[in-house]
């Protein structure tokens, strides 16, 4: 059975437990704190040299370690070609799939990573304004994307990688108190999006330590 | 024909020029710059609403627009199949080729696009040291993992869109101090990459306007 080293509020986390839960795969999470030092530590560091997560262990003799989580997505999609799809349509569908998939990867996520915060600044107040600024930047290419793309999810009729990263994205605009409802087209993707039993499933908060003070 | 708006400069740029010269697919090249407010222009930001380079203009009626270098890379394979390959081997293979990829297109780059230098901080040496503390570290997760899947190139022996990332990182690492060359594997795949002619011609250098400064 798969592994999944991941941590309840990392939005690349729950990219990937929302495409295991999507396809049906069977998964064990285990969890990896990003705020004691859990994701610096040498066993994690021996998973992923990069310290972050999810990290996906693949069983084989020995299994196999996959880290970040677009690879990872793709690699589901390429190793269960079986199972329920979140790359569907022609190269030019799956291009902008993938378009708004690395919109959220590397233009809006890497910023809010609570590492990043860290060595951005030391003051809550300054943290918060330059990671709302990066989202808000980020969703409103996404919402002027998506107004050309979207059917009931963000490009046509089908959930796909794009409407993986697009879930927890939003959740943590919420955190950074960035209005996202402001978008009309990712509201609406939104509400479909919240009806599948996968995104109930994956949910952060599903996951959420009971003794947690954030 | 495919148009690429770029910037000389831009890492992720040189990665889908390097794809197309590759695969021998001609392009015309499109100068945008990053530093003039031109990447910020109501002209740009209509290609591309987050004002990133590279953009593919994909010849149809319409004519599509594909931005994020990533999603451009995957759609180059899947539209030409029948040219040199940069995405090869088994699904396991291919992740691996994608992690590394992704390790420097979400967990390196971001950090040193200058938009995001300049919010950072005002101060140069802030931010040369700021963009060198994640190049430093993720070049170092990058020659960790590609110890154990490296032949010729960073993963087995023929060249991937690993490659294709890593490339114009080394060139940028150098911009801001990062001495690459302490990489043993990393430096062995250079040699390599450096030999194809696709690397010659899809070099920074040859894009560079004559009169910059910096």
């Amino acid at each position: 059975m798969y592994r999944l080293f991941h941590y309840w509020r990392s939005s690349s986390s729950w990219r990937v437990r929302f495409a295991l839960d999507f396809k049906g795969i069977p998964y064990e999470p285990v969890a990896v704190s990003l705020l004691n030092g859990e994701s610096e530590s040498p066993e994690h560091l021996s998973r992923n040299p990069l310290g972050t997560v999810p990290v996906l262990e693949i069983p084989g003799t020995p299994a196999s370690l996959l880290s970040e989580s677009l690879a990872i997505l793709h690699f589901l999609e390429e190793a269960h070609p079986d199972l329920p799809c979140l790359l569907p349509g022609t190269p030019l569908e799956r291009a902008r799939i993938r378009m708004l998939a690395e919109l959220i990867n590397s233009g809006i996520q890497p910023f809010h990573n609570p590492p990043v915060l860290a060595q951005h600044s030391a003051d809550p107040v300054e943290q918060k304004s330059w990671a709302a600024g990066f989202i808000e930047k980020g969703l409103h290419a996404y919402e002027s994307h998506c107004k050309k793309t979207h059917g009931l999810y963000s490009v046509g009729d089908a959930p796909s990688i794009a409407d993986a990263c697009l879930i927890p994205q939003l959740y943590s605009a919420e955190r950074f108190e960035v209005d996202w409802r402001a978008f009309p087209v990712i509201s609406g993707v939104e509400t479909n999006l919240r009806a599948l039993p996968a995104y109930q499933s994956s949910h952060a908060e599903r996951f959420k330590p009971l003794d947690f003070k954030g």
